[in-house]
């Protein structure tokens, strides 16, 4: 048939997930949606005019939401860039998009769309379990990019200490993709290594990895008043999971029966969706830091509904 | 060795251009440089979270200048997008901009940096001989995307009006990156045939076309309060021309002693630059329009020198 | 929906073509199918043993003619090296491949496949013709690459004589993909540069590049006993320009309806097949040499209906 | 400066890996040696043919072992495929392979080649050996492909009998890659988890999956007659590695201190090749496999020093 990708909301995430797609060849059809025509125009011929100068061909479509109807993966990326600018939370989008996560759901579920969401819209568990819920798919069908992104950072942070390749360390970050969340120490490898070994052997503080994991971030947010290339190359890749049925093993925002919310927790991702979730043997302050995390993110989901 | 580039000017084209480097591993190193150091250690953590997620590495390494000594390639992005936005002149970034080309170019010449810069500030054609003359490379190591991306909107224009791949569509955008530009028709051909044969059969307003390209990009500015996918797109092309040695046939903005100036016009580029410029049998018309333009380019050349 | 690429024929050109599809992730399901068992499971598991190392996950499945029903594109690379490596004729496989043309077309009709056919298979446009015929699609559903790897061929000759890149090639060599193919010099530029106008400047014996690039093959041919590589990239090239509905103009073997036969000439490939064929003004020598081209190419067809 | 990588031995092996480096674009120069010129000429204009239709450049170098001397990367690929299709064992190469490493070696040494060599030929690690010995090269310079290829076996076997993407399994073969080498399941990890909990709660056979990780080598080997794409891919996955300094962490054939050969186990990959080893806490059981896999490999290299 074809590969059908959507992208709703241009802003600069959504955006940049766009031309990652469009660069790659990921998509024979791309939809783009944004509830700024000027923009999706700006962002639609700025695409079109990059064809000539790419190897790869896809067929650009936009403003048009029966589109994604038999789309194969829709990704969100809405949000309020001008709230979230205020300062460092990203619950400051959360009035914003509950209702843009209600509004994109609905909308979703009236042409039939029967795909993948992939969530970006912060905050990301609670807009995930929005658009499951509005959407009426099943929790199978939605998921967040969640601690995808802040484990790509616990990776940069780890591998920036010990003068490693980023894809030599394994493990989870967990929890919540914002405050709440932790890296679980226990989970996470380097070549295969446990880190905390390697913290006691090399006097490594993981406290300070942790800090200079999240401190990355913000120094990304603060330096552009967004983040963008991280967080398109972690919902690209999860794009290309479902896409080709890769049952690829990521830390994403999965829907979790014992905490009825979504979070971020290890799970497997095909044509689908969610086809798996690991169980975790973490140690008790690790499942108290996911308990509390959840707690909080369940809550909100709650509220909102 | 290794394959290493610099970008200079991590606005919203620069770092644009670093992202699809990194995400096309097209280089071993990437030298980060921009005048504001929190901009720049943003799009250095961004890209850094990155790799984790990409198949390729890339050594990233920001803020220094002397990095570059020994680069294959500079890109130069540098620009005033306040200025820019204040309305639709490329070159209202001039002032900003040549005062910049004389920093950089000085500053490369310092270190001794012996590769090739290919330009993107604007007035692109005006900035390209700035800095090849305050860098003191020859004028075969220094050239700009100029009309790259114009041509690359012509061919999107032309490939929508007559449902083709936008490769299929060969010919030139000539002149000034800028509101002088003209599409040289006569050396346009769609599947190989002539555009003016095809207009005539298909009763086609080439001014129409004309405008369809130029206006998208405006479209795209307008939107967007700046381009940054087709630009960037056809930078990363001219650099892997380099770095690879391809003898790529491509329009970009390069000297030519006829004019005294940069100007865009058909060149083939290598790893030492340029390699050979094209001479082409332009109509009357278009000769007429490309002096009028190189005209132009050569008088804010030399009053900014 | 998903990507779906079937290759009919193993032996290196087939394998050759599913492990460029494998490498560059350009299918979702790829089916591999082969007279041999044996052969078919050894590229299956070097294929699936990539998985590993590679960037994108592509299904594998082997030898279930069903699974292809529903595929976008067939790729068809039979063959009996053994008949072939007794010279240099592409016409000494045509007794086996009429037998599998029948085969695979009844094949391809039984299970009711109504995607595009790509044919490799040689003598390329009889072998097209037979497919056509016997799997009952339509004639824009089915062609063959053709003298899409000759016209590559002439590129590279071209390219090698005037230190050009092969994309500044633009032309085609028409006709079969045999003997009695040529170079359509009338057709062919150099940086938009008419190449009997370059010819004539610097005294450049065209039949001397026609005779370089035939050679090229023969040298090919000669050293391995097969060619593999280019004609793998032609193939590929084609597949995707159909699954990304690309319109994309490339020389390869259509169906004229003025000879009554597939022959190498200029079309537009998109998703269903052939959307497009050029209408050159060739020279009265070129149009002669083409038709008696088709002529052998409509006998041969004819008699093995 | 440029990447330039060397392809030594082009069989199917080398071809393959030449190949995978074209259309992939990882070199800016690649020069292609083997001992019978017709085979090399065959696969020069195979790849040159190639490049019309890849969107990348490589300049391609034939038969001047002159070229290698400022190479990166050195991928030697030599064999004896007729003594190898005698029957099932890599040590079938070993009387033609020795003498072709010490030409091999010597002829490097003399064009004071001084970048990394990957060895894939066969027996691997004493070949490896013999290349680090002929070449003066240091043993940080010199490594083979080893137990890689069958660590993604492994991985493929593993991910079979799970419905798992490979790139979910962790750990290692160790060994030789050769009859010697076995799974150490110990470092096996599917997801994080090891494999041994999860085998023993599945009731799993470890001795099973061992086995179908070597069977499927064997079968693309009785199959084809010699396997190639799986090796091709991790062969350039290790130069990539090289050129972009990627430190990057897999198990190939190192020098162990320890057991005074090379042989499979994990280390680090980087510019200047080997940069580290990892120190593995295997069982008892594992420890004896690899001491006896060590000796024989030990043995077997000082005979043909």
């Amino acid at each position: 048939m074809m590969r059908k990708i959507g992208v709703i909301g241009l802003g600069n995430v959504g955006a940049t997930v766009a031309y990652t797609i469009v660069t790659k060849g990921l998509a024979d059809e791309l939809v783009l949606i944004d509830s700024k025509q000027e923009k999706c125009t700006a962002e639609y011929y700025d695409l079109l005019d990059s064809l000539g100068r790419l190897e790869n061909y896809t067929k650009l479509i936009m403003q048009d939401y029966q589109a994604l109807a038999d789309a194969d993966v829709v990704i969100t990326a809405f949000g309020d860039i001008k709230a979230l600018a205020e300062g460092g939370d990203r619950f400051l989008e959360y009035h914003f998009n509950k209702e843009q996560a209600k509004q994109v759901g609905i909308a979703l579920k009236q042409i039939g769309f029967n795909g993948v969401i992939i969530n970006i819209s912060n905050p990301c568990d609670v807009i995930t379990g929005l658009l499951q819920h509005h959407s009426g798919l099943s929790k199978q069908q939605v998921f967040g990019t969640g601690t995808f992104l802040d484990t790509a950072r616990m990776q940069r942070a780890v591998s920036q200490a010990l003068r490693q390749n980023p894809h030599n360390i394994e493990g989870y970050v967990l929890g919540e993709h914002g405050e709440s969340q932790f890296a679980a120490w226990s989970t996470i490898t380097v070549q295969g290594e446990p880190i905390v070994e390697i913290a006691e052997k090399l006097s490594l503080n993981l406290a300070d990895l942790d800090k200079a994991a999240r401190e990355g971030g913000w120094l990304v947010f603060n330096g552009k008043k967004y983040t963008s290339y991280a967080i398109a190359t972690c919902a690209v890749k999860l794009a290309q999971a479902v896409i080709s049925d890769a049952y690829l093993a990521c830390p994403v925002s999965v829907y979790l029966e014992q905490y009825q919310c979504y979070v971020g927790y290890p799970a497997v991702v095909a044509r689908s969706g969610i086809v798996g979730i690991r169980s975790l043997a973490l140690t008790a302050d690790e499942q108290q830091l996911l308990a509390t995390s959840a707690k909080m993110i369940a809550e909100k989901t709650r509220e909102a509904l």
